[in-house]
């Protein structure tokens, strides 16, 4: 990245990925990557290499999240650095094949965009997830598609967190971007969840275009989610659930939570309130994959990010 | 069972079950059946004998619906007469073990009631599920349990059908009550589906003690929607799926079908009508444990079910 003045010279974009199938039972990504690979007349763009790619395919045919560890876990520098063949689980071969495919992670070689398609089960809309807060490409095309879709929401979630932070399948690119989009239970496909993810691919496909074609991007300003803390639910000496979201919280993706707050309801029926300092914005509530990750939720709080000016170089 | 004047003398209901976790990642029954294992007392009943009982114990333990085959399917009279042991699925043995716990199914020696707690992903609301249009113990269990949660709603499924009937679980008691409730994704729980249950369970208890202690229940009618015919999602040549649950029908079981009706919608945008003659019910729509048995949703008719008094003999 270099300035002219205020203005950030990028690269082009030439190669995107959009990855369907990380988690093998997000039925709206699967759908959409297989109906690309078959037709590819939607994701078509003047000057771009666009390949729509299923990233768990033995995942995908057992609609399951993962057959052995979570693939969009496994990215990590150790698994994408190991030799050796059999005597690992699938999906972390399926990471060092994929890192060579697209990557490799952090080289010149590695693949400009890849968009990785997720479902929740939570009450979430349409979210972008980024992982960094200085990709002013990403915040961009972020703003690009938040008006394109307006008066359609279209959150971000910004996973930039020391502790929090994973290893992502789409961390192989340049530039990572997420789309979670929900409610969608696990093995179901729905058709508004499906059409709302195809509009908004269709909208970072323009932006990425209009880009490649010279278009300057003037500075702006993007809301942001940021990742804060997981919240568990709570549990027994065994390690058991014993309390469910409660009520007042379930659904509510992305609205204040107060200190005071009714957060968790028990099985025998009392509340028990969030006690943190402050208010804050949860998300992924419910989300049916977190409860192996003893998360019950997500707390995040606001912020507004500045996106300088941005033209090709 | 005997009629003295009009009114139906039938045996006390001494022995009943509350089965949870027949599907393993149907999390409601799972949690209700946990608690009251721990604490009966919601369930306790003068006269009574209940037990709660965690139906596929292995399924709940790995969040699936079965480990090797349905056990909601398994109760067949091949499956439980057969002899030997470990060559069958676990979920056929598990059967066995279960009728020789609660049967044998057919038998003077079985339990009177089993309930067994179930979620679906469909947006079915309450549902209770017989098996016969002849039962009149649970046909006054309905009238009774619907009464008693009016305002809120509760519907009837008759699964009485010479060719969609499949041998369930609670097809071991002497009166067999399936309870549906959702829309709940597979491994969540929810708070509000949860108290749904745990409140019909109460009332269809409360019947029960009532039964017992001798009170009569006058000749009633309850509406039923009776399993009709499967539909599934249209496939292409090589049983892919090509289409959705069309928009204006997702999430609307119950409501009226008619011929010319949207009914799926094409991953490329076309619109499939439902070409019936007449005027259907569809429900379990869109269920995601639905799309290995190749149905989308299920329709029904609407019909009206004469009670006639009943009493303890």
């Amino acid at each position: 990245m270099s300035f002219h003045g205020s203005t950030a010279r990028l690269s082009e974009a030439r190669r995107v990925a959009i990855f369907g199938g990380t988690h093998g039972n997000e039925m709206s990504g699967v759908a959409l990557v297989n109906l690309w690979i078959k037709n590819s007349d939607d994701i078509q763009r003047r000057g771009v290499d666009i390949k729509p790619f299923i990233a768990n395919p033995k995942a995908v045919e057992k609609c399951v999240r993962y057959v052995e560890t979570d693939l969009n876990r496994a990215f990590t520098p150790e698994n994408l650095s190991a030799s050796g063949g059999d005597e690992f689980p699938y999906e972390v071969r399926r990471a060092q094949e994929i890192n060579r495919m697209f990557g490799p992670k952090g080289s010149p070689e590695a693949y400009d965009v890849i968009f990785d398609l997720h479902n929740t089960t939570s009450n979430m809309g349409c979210t972008l997830i980024l992982e960094s807060s200085k990709d002013h490409f990403n915040l961009q095309m972020m703003n690009y598609i938040k008006k394109a879709i307006s008066p359609a929401s279209c959150l971000v979630l910004l996973n930039e967190h020391p502790l929090l932070k994973y290893s992502t399948c789409r961390s192989v690119a340049k530039h990572a971007v997420g789309l979670e989009v929900g409610p969608q239970p696990q093995g179901v496909l729905r058709s508004n969840i499906f059409e709302a993810m195809r509009v908004i691919l269709k909208h970072a496909l323009d932006f990425i275009e209009l880009f490649n074609e010279g278009m300057e991007f003037p500075p702006c300003t993007v809301e942001v989610f940021r990742v804060n803390e997981r919240i568990d639910y709570p549990r027994d000496a065994n390690r058991n659930i014993i309390a469910m979201v409660h009520p007042n919280l379930q659904d509510c993706d992305w609205e204040p939570l107060n200190p005071g707050d009714p957060m968790f309801q028990t099985f025998d029926g009392k509340t028990i309130p969030y006690q943190g300092s402050c208010t804050v914005y949860p998300t992924f509530i419910n989300e049916a994959a977190y409860y192996e990750k003893q998360q019950a939720f997500v707390t995040t709080r606001r912020e507004t990010l500045a996106a300088s000016s941005i033209r090709k170089a």
